[in-house]
C-alpha cells in the first residue's frame, strides 16, 4: 500500500460511475452500428457523423474494459458493433481508412494521414483478445505493415512530395508505431515487434531537447533541430504521453540512462508547460519563446492532463520520488476541478487559459471514448499492480 | 462633411504612419524576392516560408496603394518583387498554386483549395493597373476560369469525391468569386463578369438565415439548411465581409429589397456575434447555440473586426442610419484598443475572449499585409468620396 492508493480508488470509481455510463447511455447507434462522438454536455447528439480515429479507439477501450475489468456483455457488444461498422464501411478500395463516415456508413472525408488506420489497428488487437478471433490479429498485423509504409511514403495517401519539404521525424509517428508495437508484441510475442520498439526508443530520443528536458514535436531524421515554428513546437501533453509509452517499452529494453532521460522529460514537460499564473498545461509552446502558430496554443485541453497524470503515476511507482508525487497532486487536482462534470458525467474537453470551459460538449471529431477512460483504467491498474 | 470625417483622417494616418511602414521596413526579401509574413511584434522574421495567399494579397495591396494613394516607387517595387517571385515559383506543372514555398521558392505545401490562386488573381489585376501590362490582365482572366472549374470540380485539386459528402454551397467560394468578378469587370468592362456578379448576389442570398439576420457559412446548393456543425456555422466577420462585397455588387445590379436584406445582415451579424460580456466579435458561432467545432470559436481575431468596420462605413454612407454609426463607434473603439500596437506598428491578430493578446506576432501563415491596410484605405476612400 502506498501514497497512490486513494488515486486507484478514485480513478476506478470515476471510470465506472461517471465515464463509462455516459458513453454507454448516449453514444451507441443501435440502428447502423458504430457510435456517435459529437455529444453535448447532457449526451445529446449534435453531429451524426462517425469519425474513424474515435471508432477505432472506442473498440480498443470497450474491449479493454471487457478484458481487464470484467466480462460484461454490454461492453463486448459495444466493441463488436463498432468494429463491424468500421470493417464494413471504413476503407476505400485500396484499404486506406477514411477520416469520417456518415451515420449510415458512407465515406464523407479522407485525411491524408495514417492515424485512422492506427486506431483501427489498436482496436482490432484488443478486440481479438476479447472475441478470440485470429482473423482480427492477422488483420492488425497486415495493417501495421501498411501504416509503416504510409508513414515512409506519404504520397500513397495523396500527400505530394515537394522539393521544398524538409525531411522530418514527427513524434506523432514515433508514438503511434510505439503504441502498436507494444500491443503487437504482447499479442504475438514475435521478436520483430520487440525490434520495432528498440527503433522507437531510439527514434524518440532524437526528439529530446536537453536544455528544457522536453521532447519536441518535429526534428530532422538525424535528430537535428529545424529552424521553423514546427521545429520549435512543444506539446507538453504529448511529451508526457510519449514518455509513458517509452517507460513501457523500456521494460522490454532496459536502459537506465534512457530511463533517467525519460523520467526527467516528464518533469521537464510539466515545468516548461505548466501555466504558473492560471495553472494547467498549455497546449502548444515554442521552445524558444517565439510566436507559436496554433491559435489554441494557450488553451487548456483535457488530454494533455490525462496523459500527464498517467505518466506521473508510472514515474512515481518506478522511482518513489517526491517530485512526481507533488506534480501528480497538482495535475490531478486541476484536472478534476476544471474538466470533470459531476452533473452529467464524462469530462469537458476544452478550457481557455484561465480554466473556464469554452466548449460545453463532451465529444467532437477528436474527443470520444478514449483518453479519459484510458488514463483512469491504466492508472488504477498500475497502482493496484504495485500492491502485489 | 459628416459624422465619419474623423474616421477618414484617422484611418489614412494610421495606414501611412503605423501599418505600411511596418511591412515595408521588415517584410521584404531583397535576396530572393517576395515577402515574409511571419514577423514577431517588432518585425523580426520567425519563419522564412512564403505563403501564397499572402503573397498575392500583398501584390494587390501594394499596387492599390500605388494606384490610389500616390505613385511611390517603393510600393510598386514591392508589388513587382512579390508578383515576380509568385509567377516564377508559385505553380506546379498543371498551373495549380502551392500553399507555401521555401524562402528560395521551392514548393513546401499544397492545399487542396483554390484560394492561393484567387489571391494571385486579385494581385495580378491590381498590378496590371499599376504596371500597365496586358499580359497580367490576360493571366488573371485565365486564372479566373480555372478557379471556377476548381470550385466546381475539387477533384482537380486532389480532393476526392466521396459518396457520403453532402452537396454544399460554401460562402467562401461565393465571396472569392465576387471579389474577382468585381475587379475583372472594373478592369475589362466585359458583360460576362457583370453576369457573374448577378449569380454571386443570388448565391449569397441563399446563405441568409432570416431568424438571426446573418449569413451562414454552408448551405445546400438550393439554400436549404444542413443539419451538421458546418451547416449551423456562422462567422460574424465573414458575414460582414460578404455583405460589403454585396453592397458593391448591388451598385451594378440595384435591388432595393436585397439591399435592405444585406444592410440588415450587417446589423444582424453584429447583434448575434458581439460578446455582450467582454466586447468584440466571436470568431465562430453555432446558429442554434449548439457546440461549435472550431477550438478558437470564442477568440477575438483582428480580421472580423476590420471587415465589420468597413461594412459599417459603407452601410452608414448609404443610409445615414444611426444604428450603423453606433456600431461603428463600438467596433472601431474595441479594435484599436485591443489590436493596434502603437509601439511597433501594425496590429496584433489574436486575442482571447477577454480581449487579451494571445499571440504577440504581427503576421503568420494567414495574416500578412492585407486586412488591416485594406480596411483602412477602402474606408477612408469611401468616406472621402462622399464629400464630393
Amino acid at each position: 500500500m502506498n501514497e497512490l492508493d486513494h488515486y486507484a480508488v478514485k480513478y476506478r470509481r470515476h471510470l465506472l460511475e461517471s465515464v463509462v455510463p455516459f458513453w454507454l447511455n448516449h453514444s451507441l447507434d443501435p440502428e447502423y452500428g458504430g457510435y456517435f462522438t459529437c455529444l453535448d454536455r447532457e449526451g445529446k447528439v449534435y453531429d451524426t457523423r462517425k469519425y474513424i480515429w474515435l471508432q477505432g479507439r472506442a473498440v480498443w477501450m470497450f474491449s479493454k474494459l471487457y478484458n481487464e475489468v470484467e466480462p460484461r456483455e454490454e461492453w463486448l457488444a459495444a466493441a463488436r458493433s463498432i468494429i463491424r461498422f468500421v470493417r464494413r464501411h471504413g476503407r476505400d478500395a485500396e484499404g486506406r481508412y477514411y477520416f469520417s463516415l456518415t451515420r449510415e456508413g458512407l465515406p464523407s472525408a479522407f485525411q491524408r494521414k495514417p492515424y485512422a488506420a492506427v486506431f483501427v489497428t489498436l482496436g482490432l488487437l484488443e478486440y481479438a483478445k476479447a472475441e478470440g478471433g485470429l482473423e482480427y490479429l492477422r488483420e492488425a498485423e497486415d495493417l501495421f505493415e501498411r501504416i509503416r509504409e504510409w508513414i515512409a511514403r506519404p504520397e500513397l495517401l495523396g500527400r505530394p512530395r515537394l522539393a521544398g519539404q524538409v525531411p522530418v521525424s514527427q513524434m506523432a509517428d514515433v508514438m503511434v508505431v510505439s503504441s502498436m508495437a507494444l500491443e503487437l508484441y504482447a499479442a504475438t510475442g514475435k521478436a520483430c515487434y520487440k525490434d520495432v520498439m528498440r527503433e522507437c526508443i531510439r527514434g524518440a530520443m532524437r526528439h529530446c531537447a536537453p536544455e528544457k528536458r522536453v521532447l519536441i514535436e518535429n526534428v530532422s531524421p538525424d535528430g537535428g533541430r529545424l529552424d521553423s515554428p514546427e521545429g520549435r513546437l512543444v506539446c507538453p501533453g504529448h511529451s508526457c504521453e510519449v514518455s509513458w509509452f517509452l517507460l513501457r517499452m523500456l521494460d522490454h529494453h532496459p536502459d537506465p540512462a534512457i530511463e533517467r532521460t525519460v523520467l526527467d522529460a516528464i518533469e521537464g514537460a510539466l515545468e516548461f508547460g505548466w501555466d504558473g499564473e492560471h495553472e494547467g498545461l498549455y497546449h502548444f509552446m515554442d521552445i524558444d519563446g517565439r510566436p507559436p502558430l496554433p491559435l489554441e496554443w494557450s488553451m487548456k485541453l483535457w488530454w494533455p492532463h490525462t496523459e500527464a497524470i498517467h505518466a506521473l503515476v508510472l514515474a512515481y511507482l518506478r522511482t518513489r520520488e517526491d517530485r512526481f508525487l507533488r506534480w501528480l497532486e497538482r495535475v490531478d487536482s486541476y484536472s478534476f476541478r476544471r474538466f470533470a462534470d459531476p452533473d452529467f458525467g464524462e469530462w469537458f474537453g476544452y478550457c481557455d487559459r484561465e480554466g473556464r470551459v469554452t466548449h460545453n460538449a463532451k465529444g467532437n471529431s477528436y474527443k470520444g471514448f478514449f483518453h479519459v477512460p484510458r488514463f483512469l483504467l491504466l492508472s488504477a491498474e498500475a497502482i493496484e499492480r504495485s500492491w502485489r
